[in-house]
């Protein structure tokens, strides 16, 4: 199986209203280095996952609408408690969803499953991995 | 599948006593970064795999009775070459018998899996991955 | 020169409020990893700049009162810009605070400087170095 | 399932000589930090999944003939678009294959399977993972 | 003293023409992480050394000419050794012309002074510190 | 003012004989990541601050004698406090020796000073930088 991961950043604001983060229950922030994995058990005729620059801009895509927000004012997270473990299956969704926009040379069908990875800080981080889902907007 | 990972660090002295080790059949030492990733098919209702602040307190507890010793004068490791892959093992083992005795909120059958990961320098480090298993004290 | 460095990190949220920072002037957030160097001359009797232990002590004590807070909140930084470097600058403060209130082993005059390093990302950073100040209220 | 890594890096040329590289077609290089990941199941006599020392070995001969090279005059990458995926492949079947001339102290039957992963930047990797193949040339 | 450091890369072709760099007198390449450093006495009227935004537009204005390129090609390193530490110089030069170009908020006589460091491996850098200093184009 | 940086690392054994230590009074070890960086005001004819390949000859000769050692058993140990601190002036003078030595293609009045920075974990690091200094053995 072969594999790509390309990496970005988020700076968000949010609260995790739950009697079980303590002190994180309060509004805070966090910086999230974003990879993502590509994977596929065949190279394309260039020799290619995907192309790193198209996955490049399916992420920056992704996160722009979520970059230097605070979580808790967007509608797609209300009531809704943004951990960063939810986090890795919301943008999850979103890059399927780019997949299946055909944002990527390969369609969904060429590639055996993605995987994202979030660091919240140098001794924590959170990923979702699993093979690529269409949103039911896409199933249509 | 989701994971969180948590990260911690010790400190020890040991000797590897067989040929195939060369220098390092000698008393030394290493610092090793510990990581542990704990993996869920489904987020609990808080929204996460398990609290991180609990799973960095279970790292803590099983890694303190070893940071700071010489691992050959562990009772435990007598007779034992405590390579950098069987002190995965080892890791591995411990933090499985703290969730089979509920020190995070999630119990055993709700884990798919954990995975130690031990970097033993910035060129060398092992892992090891598997479903929880209960040491035979938990069976009893 | 000898130095010693340790390090720790916070999570909070923030605005900027000033148009020269665009998207960062809405409420957003941020993991700094936050280093700190102690710099002096000798080394003292037990071969130290300062105990690495203490100065991880100073440094949780000094991040405690920040860590999970969103800054607007806190009065201390009333009518300020908590930029990178500013934030920097702040802990440098307190960490030169503590020195002089002998929280380590050493005095202010046995060092000759400190400085703070924030890292907001994998791509961006700031700090502050200077020899150590005594705060007002330590001069009283 | 244990495993374990040993790193080491290039520094290469190469043309990519299709038009979805984009400034990549022309003549350009990278430094890639090269990890290999050799996985067993059980241990040996020795407690290792396989001896690092001699692991980065067999690292060194295979990257040795191509580290410093320009990737296009080589014979073996004639025709070839030598992409991160695609040399993370190459580098897979050359570690395989020093296995199974017993470079290793362990056999290809005791390996269950190797990752080879290039990062070729800070937010740019690819990795290759399978069970061990023989080359044809071993089959013999 | 402040300072504020920004992080890009490029990926490059060049020879090393003389006897001392061995095989690496050959065409090879490298990936280059670039971290340029911003360092000044006092913070402007918004907390900055200089806006990270812009000084990331400076950094990526002045990579983007010879990222993707073989070095031997380009017109300003004819007859030059582009060794990484000369490659530190060079980009120091451009990054000092850009301040003076006003394509900071800072003016020069704000700054105490630049450090370019260059990444060429996980082993290896080199880095230019100096005062700002025009070249002789600015001056006229 | 140019430099050049070169990493290895060694795995060793100690004890920190003293009351300030705490749990590190007992034998532990530690894995140091080294880094030496070389400091210059001119390039050489080459446009080198040190050749690095024969920067990391002298740093894996520095090395050798005390990799996979137990720090107390050696004789120029004995009585000494091993500190990590006390750690990087050791090794910055083995360096500074071998310049003495002409190990290096540039003579000890061709470069401005030395740093060497010992990581002990991804926490915690100590540094040593000055001008050279020969040892007496050196003077004679």
């Amino acid at each position: 199986m072969y594999s790509v991961e390309v990496k970005n950043r988020i700076m968000i604001a949010h609260t995790l209203p739950r009697e079980v983060f303590g002190k994180a229950q309060g509004l805070h922030g966090a910086t999230y280095g974003v990879s993502v994995s590509f994977f596929a058990e065949k190279l394309d005729e260039n020799g290619l996952v995907v192309d790193m620059g198209r996955a490049m801009e399916v992420l920056d895509s992704v996160l722009e609408p979520i970059n230097y927000q605070n979580l808790d004012d967007l509608p797609q997270f209300q009531g809704l408690v943004t951990t960063t473990e939810y986090m890795c299956g919301y943008i999850f969704q979103r890059v399927c969803d780019a997949v299946y926009l055909h944002k990527l040379a390969r369609g969904p069908e060429e590639l055996d499953r993605i995987r994202v990875t979030l660091t919240e800080s140098d001794v924590a981080s959170a990923s979702f991995e699993a093979p690529l889902t269409a949103s039911e907007v896409h199933n249509e």
